[in-house]
């Protein structure tokens, strides 16, 4: 053991709130510590410009370790029993020796000032499983600021040794488009109950999804259950194909009765083995750094533009002309941008 | 007569390349002057400032005089008869005595360098139709510019009278969402051979329409066309519903034996009915307002941002350490915004 090792092992037993250098946490999150890891999630999370200063070297020390997982999107709106499928299909992975990391995106808590995701006494067996690591979702910030969180952890995760990253979101916001930019793999959970009001999906998500479960296949529920899974496959078929070249399977599942959960992991293989032969996966990867890199420079000048006070009375004033009529919306956008401040 | 009108008439008569007044532009296009309408239109496409300046004031001449029409989208591959449908669809609202624009959106036409849309000689009988004014695409220009042009083409089109508005699209490109925001009532025209690769019509597109047509609904083709009707209602029914609390019709429809077309007549106008009556008219209306405005505003800033050479220098080093896992993409973001030129 060198003296690095030697220190940081000295420093872990440490008391808590005790400050560790950038090299601490790499080593910490490399050697799988999972308190140094949550540790280096919250500076992640954090608004300060020096917590955010050290988050990016420690990203950027785990970054040549990170990559080699599996990820995930999961996504369904309230009631679908997203928490128990997560349960379930999470805890037969870890019995299969996988290491599995579940986030959450949820940025309509921003609304309700508190996470209804990531909670862990919604999944109590799986946050005791040692293999299983379960992040709660941040409870402030927009949508591109929660995605750049989850990103960044993300990349720590799989670098703590975590291959398997589910990020799970509710499918009633703006979030799932987001989710998709993050994941390789998008599922999308639904009742039996299909074309039902309440199922509140959000237009455009079926689109986004490889796979469709249709879950709570159980007992009175499987016939219906399997016409919804006809149904599916149907309106999927009239869709263009994807441009990963991968038909989107639907299928059933019932977490309780621990029906299809396996069937849902070898698709989920056949997938990645599907784009690592069509090289979709490595351009996937690639476009979405790109991605995120221009979307992260728009949303700065978007928020630099708008945060001037001045400008946004400016704004609401042209609004309302454009909106009565008195200008036409080019006009005052162009009003609005060649204002001297 | 007045001066003013006096002064118009005269001028109307003059050489094709007289320099009219802003006075004359609006006075010619509020009494109906094709011309002069075309020739306001050009000013909107033109690059030159001088002529914007001129166009920006001819629009708000005719802003108060705008309004009164059917905005209606008609989008759908090469080859599924748009221009066929958009023929005989056309001379049946002519003889209800409707007076209609078409006009295009093709930013695609910037690659081929010519315009496939809004090409009168495909539309023989109806250029000729006095009740119709069609506008070819303009042949250059991003998506938002073109956005731009075709919205206040519209608004000069309703000053000069036109009650029924079509904005066609070939639904493969970005323009199709760009054009639900442009209109009241988006229609997507598709063949029977549902599902089929070739369709190639962009994910996304379908969940937009709130009417989709089987064309050539005719001879052999009248029991696929019935299928495929069946299948696409289907497929909408699990679709939630829209924000226009209207549930998208599928029709069939042949333009060469003139069946369906009154038909779907009827659904514009009880779709019209509905929104009027939920009032989801002018809430749309009000917000495709402040959408294009703050839309031109992104637009505007972006462009602003990216058209630096060294700056785009650094972007392209930036990106391709991200892509090779030197550095996050959102720290590279950073670094870019906070570098100064």
């Amino acid at each position: 053991m060198n003296n690095l090792d030697k220190n940081i092992n000295i420093n872990f037993r440490k008391v808590r709130k005790h400050k560790f250098t950038v090299k601490e946490y790499v080593a910490g999150i490399l050697s799988q510590n999972i308190t140094i890891l949550s540790r280096a999630i919250t500076l992640i999370e954090s608004n300060l410009s020096s917590d955010q200063e050290i988050a990016g070297e420690i990203i950027e020390g785990c970054l040549p370790y990170s990559g080699n997982s599996c990820r995930i999107g999961i996504t369904g709106v309230p009631g679908v029993g997203k928490s128990t499928f997560i349960e379930t299909f999470g805890t037969y992975l870890a019995k299969l020796g996988r290491k599995l990391a579940v986030l959450a995106i949820d940025p309509s808590s921003q609304q309700s000032k508190g996470s209804i995701l990531g909670d862990k006494t919604r999944m109590e067996l799986l946050s005791a499983n040692k293999n299983v690591y379960i992040r709660p979702s941040p409870t402030s910030g927009t949508l591109g600021g929660v995605a750049r969180t989850t990103r960044e952890t993300i990349i720590l995760c799989e670098a703590a040794g975590f291959d398997t990253i589910f990020i799970e979101t509710v499918g009633v916001g703006q979030s799932e488009t987001a989710v998709s930019s993050l994941v390789d793999f998008f599922m999308l959970l639904m009742l039996s109950g299909a074309g039902d009001e309440l199922q509140g999906i959000k237009r455009g998500i079926m689109e986004l999804a490889d796979a469709i479960i249709i879950t709570k296949a159980d007992a009175d529920n499987i016939i219906k259950a399997k016409i919804a899974k006809q149904q599916y496959k149907q309106a999927l078929h009239l869709f263009p194909p994807k441009k990963n070249g991968y038909i989107p399977k639907v299928m059933t599942a019932s977490a309780i009765e621990n029906i299809g959960i396996s069937e849902i992991w070898d698709t989920i293989l056949d997938f990645f083995k599907t784009v690592q032969e069509n090289n979709y996966f490595v351009t996937n990867r690639k476009e979405q750094i790109i991605h995120w890199l221009h979307e992260t420079i728009i949303e700065k000048l978007k928020s630099d533009f708008y945060k001037d006070s001045e400008r946004m009375k400016e704004i609401k004033s042209l609004e309302k002309k454009a909106v009565e009529g008195q200008i036409s919306p080019f006009r005052a956008a162009n009003k609005i941008i060649n204002c001297k401040l």
